[in-house]
């Protein structure tokens, strides 16, 4: 199995770095390749914009996504955008690892998502959800907070149950680009527990990556159940 | 009224762009004072990191809502998050005006949140929600999308509801920090519809913004209904 993991913190000693360094040595010890994207460390560029793309396809009017699937196709996408794409297609396994900033990830990573899912390989037209363009590939977020559990544990939470809370990059990103999606890792209250806290919740996040493999992904859609306008297909109701 | 438009978009032409216009000329019309962040224009900096702080209350580990806070009382955060932020507090209503990237803020965008929502002003300990550090002010998203609006209808449309897709923004941004959030403004399918149909989006935004003031904003948790633990407050149940 081949494993990319999308690292973006701004602290390199955080405990949000200790994950990602323990899901490299893990998932290498069990016999998988790793390659990481550490997007600190990489200075990545996170803003999308006509500077992505050396020629374009309409100079006067830029339309992002149209001209990423131009690009991508006639080779004159961003280097930086191209080296990250190989590394995403040859992945089997997709980690995006992070703190997580206001419910959602920090800009760094969202703008990895927005430059490096290009429209034409990752999904166009009718190609997402079980039909998009990373059908087979497996996701997983992992991502530490300073909340703790019971705060996102149904929806009487004081901040809901986590499906809706993550729906946009779960649902309306990765599961829209046909990736599997596994539930979730999340350490919880990170800046306030004991370094003993941490070393279990570090066991706890090491044997969920062993046991991956036999983790049911979460449901999302399919398009089975729409039609060509992506309207709902209702069961017709007897008279 | 003072509104501030936070605007992020990367073609000054796009439709997006005539939406931020808009609104500025349609609020100054009625009165009301406007300033305009146009975060491409400016070429906002979205990536939180050790550089925001001229001086650190910990220079040895970035933990960066603790350096926001210590930042902002000392007078050493980034300048660029100072004029942001002087403009926030100066504001009775935030517009976010954006292209929908992912069912979410493009990172450019995402980075303002990130950088300019600081802890200690906006939000800490138990200030959040109806007891955050902006309550008083009001805040609308407003963002251009190639769906169409049955897409997004209700919990059978082929992407679920809004409510849940937009949780991480409305209710773990806008209202955490303690402001009312107006329903959003959402202007379908704009890549594909003709320049009638886009005058018409348009005259539907004016006519929306004019008769802001008597919309009722969306719902949210109160803290009153949480123990100081934040746990939900149950009544109780006669045996």
């Amino acid at each position: 199995m081949n494993t990319l993991i999308v690292h973006a913190h701004p602290e390199p000693q955080s405990f949000c770095t200790a994950m990602k360094d323990l899901a490299v040595a893990t998932l290498e010890g069990a016999g998988h390749a790793v390659q990481v994207s550490d997007l600190y460390a990489m200075n990545w560029n996170p803003v999308a914009s006509a500077a992505d793309f050396q020629a374009r396809s309409n100079p006067d009017y830029l339309v992002y996504a149209l001209e990423q699937r131009e690009a991508v196709k006639a080779g004159v996408i961003a280097a930086d955008i191209a080296a990250e794409l190989d590394k995403l297609l040859w992945a089997d396994l997709l980690i995006l690892n992070f703190p997580l900033f206001w419910c959602s990830l920090p800009a760094m990573l969202k703008g990895w998502i927005d430059r490096v899912l290009v429209s034409g390989t990752c999904y166009g037209g009718l190609r997402f959800y079980d039909r998009g363009g990373l059908a087979g590939k497996r996701a997983l977020l992992s991502f530490s907070l300073g909340g703790q559990q019971h705060m996102f544990e149904d929806e009487d939470a004081v901040h809901g149950d986590w499906e809706p809370m993550l729906r946009p990059l779960q649902r309306g990103t990765l599961a829209y680009v046909g990736m599997q999606v596994l539930p979730p890792f999340a350490a919880y209250h990170v800046p306030y527990v004991s370094p003993e806290a941490r070393g279990v919740i570090l066991d706890q996040y090491r044997d969920y990556l062993l046991r991956l493999e036999s983790v049911a992904p979460l449901r999302f859609p399919s398009l089975a159940d729409f039609d060509r306008g992506l309207h709902p297909l209702r069961p017709e109701v007897p008279a």
